[in-house]
């Protein structure tokens, strides 16, 4: 599995905060693999739209899952995907340098429709399995029809940018000293809680250990 | 604080999945409070451009807040924000039917520039105290020169959307009665941790607090 490293492009290029872009191409990887869902914008009738939207990464293809009905993965002009993880609130001593941990992922390109069968196969395994893991060795596997409703495409990740911010408060150096405010992080913390069952079967490991195997923020 | 309605235009009318549209402003509003961050999708160049951004609402508009050197901000044309808050994985006894539970809004509108400085300082106070409950009146207020590197835009909650799902797999009736797949739901609670302080003050109550007052998912 090649990995390609990170080629910015003007608008994959950071205007702002620029010491908080990455170039890393693991840490691209990482975002996306955390990630949970991202947030896919496409232009329809001249505006824009933003819709959660699964996904699964394989190597540097992101895979994105949808009903065949939904417009929004018709499109075939460019579009924007983007992964955000929130890790904390960062409290400074002035109002103005408030911010927040994050790292988010911004992936620019077209979709590819995939209609080619095995290959669409493979990849709605990969979304199935970001969503989760284990589940495709265990449930029923997609029929032809369901197949045929579902939609699958490709983004390759050539054209991406990583922003991370982590740490404490940026501070200035008099608010420092008039020590009359607090500063600090509160972090998030995200678990998988207690499965919930539906079914007379007992949980499987790969639903009853995820919370050890995967969790959502280590 | 009036409330509008929902008013859904065709583009915030749901194609998709309409049993999972709420029509209901309450929760809108609660989704857009219980949120952290939003997406905000502008056009730029003639793509479309997804990045997370900090926002607060106050009755029936949403501020966004940002750099004033963020050309997403500065987007003249209509701009979509859109809230998600992940709830769950939903384990089906088919691929298909797995699912996520979420609730997520959609926003549909034209940002509007804040530049008086009385009506920038409370919409301001509304984003961070959206990220910061407390803050506004412990930490240090904004000076001039602060207030003018940020900007702030207002963004009317008139045309919006909500899609909710919650609840278990919609497994086939053949799946079920097979029972030969286990089927749920694991939840993703998330959580405030504990602060870690970057200063000699104590943790102040509104921090401290924060998980018992205002828990990210009740």
């Amino acid at each position: 599995m090649s990995r390609q490293p990170l080629s910015p492009t003007a608008r994959s290029t950071l205007n702002r905060a620029k010491d908080r872009a990455v170039i890393d191409r693991s840490e691209l990887d990482a975002v996306l693999d955390e990630g949970l869902i991202c947030h896919l914008g496409v232009i329809v009738d001249g505006a824009p739209v933003v819709l959660p939207t699964g996904y699964g990464r394989d190597g540097d293809t992101l895979y994105l899952h949808g009903s065949t009905g939904a417009r929004s993965l018709r499109s075939k002009d460019d579009v924007c995907v983007t992964v955000t993880l929130v890790d904390g609130v960062v409290y400074a001593r002035s109002v103005f340098h408030h911010s927040l941990n994050y790292r988010s992922a911004v992936v620019h390109g077209r979709l590819r429709g995939i209609d080619d069968p095995a290959e669409k196969l493979r990849a709605l395994r990969v979304v199935v399995e970001h969503m989760a893991p284990g589940s495709w060795e265990h449930a029923r596997q997609p029929t032809k029809r369901e197949l045929a409703a579902t939609a699958v495409l490709a983004l390759d990740l050539t054209e991406a940018s990583v922003k991370v911010r982590r740490g404490g408060p940026n501070d200035d150096a008099e608010d420092i000293a008039a020590d009359t405010a607090w500063a600090g992080v509160l972090a998030i913390v995200c678990q998988w809680g207690t499965a919930e069952s539906h079914a007379s079967l007992p949980v499987p490991a790969h639903v009853a250990d995820r919370g050890r195997t995967a969790p959502l923020q280590p």
